[in-house]
């Protein structure tokens, strides 16, 4: 019988990251690559973990709902957590300003209008006590996008718990930590890449000794993604950044299975459906066999790819603001059906500003919607076996092999990129992305087609008032007055002797330090005294 | 290796029709079955069609964006029509008023308070002309949501065109005219089952010689869905009304061949997202196969399900209302990869009032981002192979033939629907989920858990103004008072004779009547004193 066939419309099919796209896919398509379930998939919980780290996966645990919060003074934060674990949210997860980030105290120069702005402002140990005031950190977990300073934010949420009366050991939580990324595409660096990597052996060691619950690198794919990086290309940096750390722990003589089951990972999620899929099972697969055939690993849990996920910052358009609720909805569903461990939404009022209260709230309700209605979240891997999705999986995960070999023949990720070569290829990838949008070639909604005269810039905004900046230079100078000089002085000198010693662990003397009442910016001092200040060389 | 293991929480696991979920499927559960592609699924275009009724779907043409609209006077919804149009809508359709569609015109006395407020208000030719005023009936594909006086409709539809200069060979569009899930679900009769069945086949016989462009019947779920009927008992009472009026068509001695391919479907899409995904394509090959084998039909149009598809109603909330965006984002997602032909998306400001153009444009937008950004309708049937979705679909058609097989045996539909045997079944399920709710077993969000103080009850909504009402009421006395008393007489006449005579077509006569300006009432007057009214016999 004659199909009912009707012509295609001229155009090129191909996912986000330019794989080409048939029109249908069938059975022959995994049976010409000789597809085997046995050792593409496996089932859930089983090596290569293709299809999730676990056997029941969201019927053991739903993923943890955590919602990036982070603004103004550490109080305007603690409020923002505590009305999202109120509306449900079951991990935190902190934004920190951007002077925290740039490691400077808010009464620095180049703090100057920024302090609470773009997250909450941390610089001394009792910011960082209010900031999780009335939340036992024994029963929360707590994720901490901090990177340059990481250092200095674990030793003050560890001095926080410990004045809960909570020791390291029970804190449950994940450090980003990841410097790698921020030379590739984040760009929030202090010194050159290899200090930045020392430290980062550091806590490595000391938090595999004493923080055996604790994730000390969240390998971050977000970032690169979010500057432009297709997902294939997030998928092999990413992955390639964590080889890199996982060197970084084996040459400084940790057992690779004394701290691999403590690294996890973090996506983005942008708007390619079925790629994004791809790239969460892919990512699985590929980490599996790097642990246990490149680093042989023998531990199961080393192998395991533990995610984070996020919806995509970038995909949000300021035109036509709730158009947002969709891409972020469709963009975590993506998640899910990738099998995430952990999500955050993006709220659709973020092209404007940090989010509302309401906002938030419906960011997180989206995820609970689709927890609690769609049944997605019922049946491990739903997708498993599909013609379509295997073939893509399957191709995201060659297309990444590709780039990590080409890393491998350069020396490794830390040497490609002091070179820039991941830089590059991320900023090919934006030029083409930003051509294909100007010519037409690529919609967005709302941006070039389906324009609308009304652009919904009137919605409600989260404004952060002037006062929050002068309040905390005020409050970091009156704790600078009244704490015990001699001590921070002692404090400081064992930091900087440690940073220039090689052999030390600087993580011991950090902790003394804050302790000591030593300012988050005065430690980063030393770190651009002692270790160099870093400058972009601008590759592109 | 031994896997990474957690326990299940203790919950049952089951889709919303009650069909159990493992917690994992993989090539067994295919294999075990004896599972073929070329039987179960084959390609798409290609019998049984599961994959889709085209071979390039979407590539070849996109779904059409048709929203459901229509409030107020002929020139609030004509005005709402053209921007639907200009906001990218590809096809039109039609909400009438509750007095259009139970047969009185505005001015009688069960219209009170009625009028213009949940539909647009049509009740004579002018109503229709001022509907589409400006709006070339040649160039757009109009769906009209009417039913008992469907015929009366459709005419003044045919008359409106003429007086454009368009015959009705050139028409396309759709009209519901399903009477039978009038019975099973919506209650909007006039007059007993058979009677209504036998106007139905007059318009299948009448269309089917004059329209080729023009689908007859929708067979619709939808209303069956949101009257509690689960996703099984949809497609399963649906085919069964399919079945109806095929019989119908055939006992009146049509070549199947000759009207089968201008049947459309109608489906729901609610949140169980995989089984909704599952109903589409076991829908399309069971409709297939009962037209190839029980039908003997030859021609591959005739086998094709085509359907429209409207996400559901009753799963908006009224508390927090912009988690409907959500869920309707999800549902529309499912419908597209489900395979629609047609959808429409409901705003989430529609458990308070018919939408606001607003609210509407974020609805159309929604589908529109579906196309344009997600990339989901680039590639056939996407889901085709999955172990879980395979299985699923082979377990809603398995459980949908049972209800059917119980229908055959009991003398057919009409028999089925006499005997209340539908509708009891529907009832059983509605009360079941009402009970799942009401225990917490089934979660809403925003109802029975993540409740807010907020309730968002002061978003912007449409108010039908009493002046429309009243406007309607004169614009019909004056209309009546215009005319010509004896054509209309004479008209009105000829109806009567025919509705008397089983022999007769009654179409011709009441093209006639609309065209000699008798209204709306006039004629489904005739069908309440010369067919009889029907009464709800209350089987529940």
């Amino acid at each position: 019988m004659a199909p009912v066939k009707k012509p295609e419309t001229p155009q090129e099919y191909k996912t986000m990251s330019g794989i080409p796209l048939k029109a249908s896919y069938g059975p022959d398509d995994l049976a010409s690559r000789g597809w085997n379930y046995a050792e593409k998939l496996g089932d859930a919980g089983q090596y290569p973990y293709t299809r999730g780290p676990h056997q029941t996966m969201y019927r053991g645990k739903p993923w943890t709902m955590r919602m990036f919060a982070g603004f103004g003074t550490p109080e305007d934060t603690n409020k923002r957590f505590k009305f999202l674990l109120e509306s449900g949210q079951t991990g935190l997860s902190t934004a920190f300003d951007m002077p925290t980030l740039m490691g400077y105290d808010p009464d620095h120069a180049r703090s100057l209008g920024e302090v609470g702005r773009e997250g909450v402002s941390v610089a001394t140990l009792d910011d960082m006590t209010r900031l999780f005031g009335d939340i036992p950190l024994d029963q929360v977990s707590t994720s901490m996008t901090i990177n340059a300073p990481a250092a200095v934010l674990l030793a003050l949420y560890v001095a926080v718990a410990e004045k809960q009366g909570v020791s390291p050991d029970k804190l449950r939580g994940t450090l980003q930590n990841d410097m790698l990324k921020e030379f590739i595409a984040q760009k929030e660096w202090i010194s050159p890449i290899r200090s930045h990597m020392r430290i980062i052996r550091d806590m490595l060691v000391w938090c595999t000794r004493t923080m055996p619950q604790w994730n000390t690198i969240s390998i971050s794919g977000y970032h690169i993604r979010e500057a432009g990086a297709t997902g294939v290309q997030e998928l092999a940096f990413t992955i390639a950044d964590g080889i890199g750390y996982v060197q970084l722990g084996v040459d400084a003589g940790l057992d690779v299975d004394d701290f691999a089951p403590r690294l996890s990972y973090f996506w983005d999620v942008h708007n390619d459906f079925f790629e994004e899929i791809a790239k969460f099972r892919a990512g699985r697969r590929m980490w599996a066999k790097i642990m246990r055939e490149r680093f042989g690993a023998k531990n199961p849990r080393s192998w395991l790819l533990r995610t984070h996920a996020q919806t995509a910052g970038v995909s949000l358009m300021a035109q036509q603001p709730l158009n947002n609720v969709v891409r972020t909805t469709m963009q975590a569903l993506a998640a899910v059906l990738g099998g995430t461990q952990s999500l955050h939404t993006n709220s659709f009022d973020e092209t404007y500003a940090l989010p509302t209260e309401d906002a938030a709230q419906l960011a997180l309700r989206t995820q609970q919607l689709i927890y609690e209605e769609s049944g997605v979240a019922n049946v491990v891997d739903p997708l498993a076996g599909s013609y379509f999705i295997e073939t893509l999986t399957d191709q995201v995960e060659a297309a990444a092999w590709e780039y990590i070999n080409k890393i491998d023949a350069m020396g490794g990720i830390v040497k490609a990129v002091e070179e820039g070569y991941p830089q590059r290829e991320i900023a090919r990838a934006a030029f083409e992305f930003q051509r294909e949008v100007d010519s037409g070639r690529r919609s967005i909604v709302g941006v070039n087609k389906y324009q609308s005269a009304e652009e919904g810039d009137n919605i409600p905004t989260l404004k952060i008032e002037l006062e929050t900046e002068h309040a905390q230079i005020e409050r970091v100078k009156s704790f600078r007055h009244s704490r015990d000089k001699a001590a921070v002085e002692r404090a400081l000198a064992a930091v900087k002797a440690a940073l220039k010693d090689d052999k030390q662990n600087v993580m011991p003397p950090i902790f003394d330090a804050v302790k000591q009442n030593v300012t988050l910016g005065e430690i980063c001092d030393l770190f651009r005294s002692e270790l160099g200040e870093y400058r972009d060389p601008a590759y592109l």
